[in-house]
């Protein structure tokens, strides 16, 4: 019998901010019991995933040893780490545990996608644990920009592994359990190995600061402000919308929450009653009844997601409420690299309108819900591990990470998406590498990443697209004219005649040209279709179209 | 006779940062004799404009006019001010003065497309001026981020206007004229009317540092490298690209400049004598005999363009150079909105490597171009304009800088692309909305931005298309089963059955059913076939696909 070993498997998380999925296993080798923690989506852009609705990581590795799983860990209730869950449980079938507020998500999403709430369930916080067959596992709470945020005590009989989860070190988060730096440091334990670390905000110099900051600046943002004012914020983060809230009630006006994800989130924290004392709102309409500078709304769409309250209301309406001259947007958020174009949209869609924007202005409207250099460097010094393993990241991040760990004298060992280690060891080294890769979710189909679909779609948007359509007699001879449909291509080029006259008449002449051999071989006559399209189409327009050749051979 | 009066009407530039092209006229209303202030492009994106290869402003309303357009004059070599001038010569045909370099530029882009290069004029300095019919232009030294970049003054009998053209108060430059307080400040005319003035920065608070202020902290980042050190900036950026092989030099390396764009640009500059003690370079061929450790490259592709040097070394090679761990890449530059992932995916790539990144890290390694806020205040008091009209800027630039302006007492007017503001009157007011809008460059052809092209391209990419052959009889009658052909669709869907098979099989039955009259009228036939298709796609896998309906008759 070989020895027994202790290894970690990121198959999502280590190589985007996004789609977390960490497995960890003990046992011998190929016979490691297993347990995953998080299991999260990541968002689609039109660059490179267009008309894709969520992303997931490929779990295949995980979905053939399924019988060796023995429970899904969800350390908070953010979509990159929960948002899967529901996709995926009947590939994986494991019990799913997370606290009581994340449970209480992690349920409505079962429950919409007609899955079993029932495996979804409640773990108490740490110092209890759940066990998960070779595995003891506690949620420790850490602060975040969510409620009930937790990292995990992952102990084995090879050793105890923390696992961070996304946090921050605020003192005062307004809304859930503050750091507690004690109980941090009273995880650490001789002979523990590895703590596996977030590492978003790494590049962050400062030592972050506190949500509990913000209050005063906002308020006085308020107070200052003629018209309607209006917030947006991620509709998660449950201690911002409370310090807008409380900053409005202040400035003497009367709240209003708007946007679906925003009442679901509140909802949610209010049942499972980690929100409380919130001010009381108005709905949207009752806000008819009030003078437009008595009232402030807080409504979702941070990121210029395009059906969102923010995007809508830049456009015109938003149940029934119109911004006006006068009125103040303020965007208590940060711009996720990537969503800048949508942002700025709604910004100007704003100003053309009067309405003056407000952004988090370098730090007085918004902080950060990750931890800053300062603050990973605090925790690895609590923790005291044999090594840090950065995760939580794109490349960049675990990199730059684990060269802080190590400039501080800490093990570290980089580990992207798929590298197997071996965390058992005299040192912590790579046991394998596994294929990962990312599922798309395209409509209500789970389609492969490299399955051709979406590089089909992307190259028509970039190309355009020529049909052809071809119909041969039972003799194999062309019957009448080739027939062309031109999507997305300019319908006129350099010849002045249209693009599609062009290509006919071509098409003809290569028909008329073409001998037995191309005019019963469907292979063959589709490529000198597929040829002829292409040239014409470069000689005329400049461009190289996408071409589909339709074949149909009548027959007696 | 009705009175003269002088006109203002950006075509483009106030509304985005990009394609500026800016209409002022003076003479009787709808009699104005013509100039126009820059003619530039704007870059496309894959979100609204895929496939597209440039973006220039509409200038169908000064095309009407030509015969009263007197002289075109381009203030500097940006893309965004000279970028249309050559694919817009022969729909205005009139000469385009500009300063030498910038002139040398432009008669290159006009030689490769197979425009006259006589049309470019070389212009003198102010106090020189260049009379075009009733107006005297005045092209004035400014710094900024490119060489013998120029504000305009524009003298007509109705007053003088001050045209900034895009400018930083940068008194130790580089390369190119220092900014010159005293000059500035001698074009203040009392009566003097307007003030056009760059907007891109009115969002930034602190005045605006000098070029020569990077000089020896890139220097000292070059030194403490250990392998190869390669920075990138914009190649336009001929004062950066001095500066940066100037800091390697003095760290002891061998310069090697790399991509078309920088070898062209710094080309121009030394032909045109803007551009003097330029480090001795050597060639690429040449690196290979340099150990790493001497060697520095200065390469295209800070905005992490696809083919540009930076994104082909963080793919692997480039002109046979490859980039090794422990090697140094500086972005010498600023990621422009929307940008953000291209130049995250470059990092990502280099971080794979091994190869550390180093970016602007908060203006270290970069200064922008353009004037902050308080130097936009000190420009206003300079001029001291009747009032200021702000361009180049996105509408809420323009906004934020009239606000700017009134704050401290100047008149203002926010004039968005279309808004004909006569200029003469006792105070500005509005003369005229004209309609404005983009054209885009497709291949070789230019196609309006409304023509639909560009939408069905982007409903191709979200929603995948579906092609639908069906042919019909001498009778109206189908003549075997219709024909499906899918791109960028999945599969498969609900049904476990080939989605092909499915719509065959339903658009088959819907055959079956149709009548005489739907299957002897091409209209309904094919509306009725597409909703056959998104019926069943939509509830097979989820989506609404575009639908292209081919429908073939025989004829005896």
């Amino acid at each position: 019998m070989s020895k027994e070993r202790l290894i970690y498997l990121p198959l999502g998380g280590a190589g985007e901010i996004g789609m977390n999925a960490y497995v960890y296993g003990i046992g011998e080798p190929g016979k490691e019991r297993l347990i995953l923690v998080d299991l999260g989506v990541t968002f689609p852009d039109m660059d490179t995933t267009p008309g894709v609705d969520l992303i997931f990581p490929d779990i295949s590795w995980l979905e053939e040893r399924r019988d060796r799983l023995e429970a899904v860990f969800v350390t908070h209730a953010h979509e990159d780490h929960v948002g899967a869950v529901s996709h995926y449980y009947d590939r994986l079938g494991a019990p799913i545990y997370a606290r009581a507020f994340t449970a209480n998500i992690a349920r409505k999403k079962m429950e919409e996608r007609g899955q079993p709430e029932k495996a979804v369930i409640t773990a108490s916080p740490w110092p209890e644990v759940i066990e998960a067959g070779p595995f003891k596992v506690g949620f420790v709470p850490i602060s975040h920009s969510i409620p009930e945020s937790a990292g995990l005590v992952i102990d084995t009989k090879l050793g105890r592994l923390v696992h961070s989860g996304d946090f921050k070190m605020d003192t005062d988060p307004v809304v859930g359990e503050a750091f507690d730096e004690e109980l941090w440091a009273s995880l650490s334990e001789p002979g523990g190995l590895a703590l596996m670390c977030d590492s978003t905000n790494v590049f962050s110099p400062h030592a972050g600061r506190s949500e509990s900051s913000l209050g005063p600046e906002i308020e006085s943002l308020i107070a200052g402000a003629k018209g309607m004012f209006v917030a947006t914020t991620f509709a998660s983060n449950v201690a911002r919308v409370k310090t807008l809230a409380e900053a409005g009630e202040r400035a003497g006006r009367s709240i209003c929450l708007m946007g679906r994800a925003m009442r679901r989130m509140i909802e949610a924290a209010v049942e499972t009653g980690v929100l409380t004392g919130f001010p009381r709102t108005v709905s949207p309409e009752d806000t008819k009844n009030i003078p437009r500078e008595n009232l402030m709304l807080i409504v979702t769409g941070s990121q210029g997601e395009r059906r969102a309250a923010s995007a809508q209301l830049a456009q015109g309406k938003y149940n029934g409420i119109e911004m006006k001259p006068g009125d103040t947007f303020l965007f208590s958020s940060k711009t996720i690299p990537g969503n800048e174009r949508g942002v700025i949209r709604i910004m100007n869609q704003f100003s053309e309108m009067s309405v003056d924007v407000v952004d988090d202005d370098g730090g007085r409207y918004h902080v950060s819900g990750h931890a800053n250099r300062p603050d990973l460097e605090r925790l690895h010094k609590l923790i005291k591990p044999s090594y840090v393993v950065p995760m939580h990241g794109e490349h960049r991040h675990l990199r730059e990470h684990v060269k802080l760990a190590k400039s501080k004298g800490f093990g570290a060992v980089l580990a992207p998406n798929g590298t197997m280690i071996e965390l058992s060891g005299e040192s912590p080294s790579v046991a394998d590498y596994v294929e990962t890769g990312r599922v798309y979710l395209d409509g209500n189909v789970q389609v492969g990443a490299l399955d051709g679909i979406v590089r089909d779609r992307i190259r028509m948007a970039l190309n355009g697209h020529v049909m052809v359509n071809v119909i041969l007699d039972e003799d194999d001879e062309p019957l009448g004219e080739p027939w062309c449909e031109l999507k997305g291509l300019a319908e006129e080029g350099s010849s002045r005649a249209p693009l599609v006259d062009v290509l006919e008449e071509d098409l003809s002449q290569f028909l008329g040209r073409a001998g037995d051999k191309t005019l019963t071989d469907d292979d063959k006559l589709e490529d000198g279709v597929r040829k002829v399209v292409r040239q014409v189409a470069q000689a005329e327009i400049g461009k190289r179209p996408e071409v589909t050749v339709i074949i149909s051979r009548l027959t007696n």
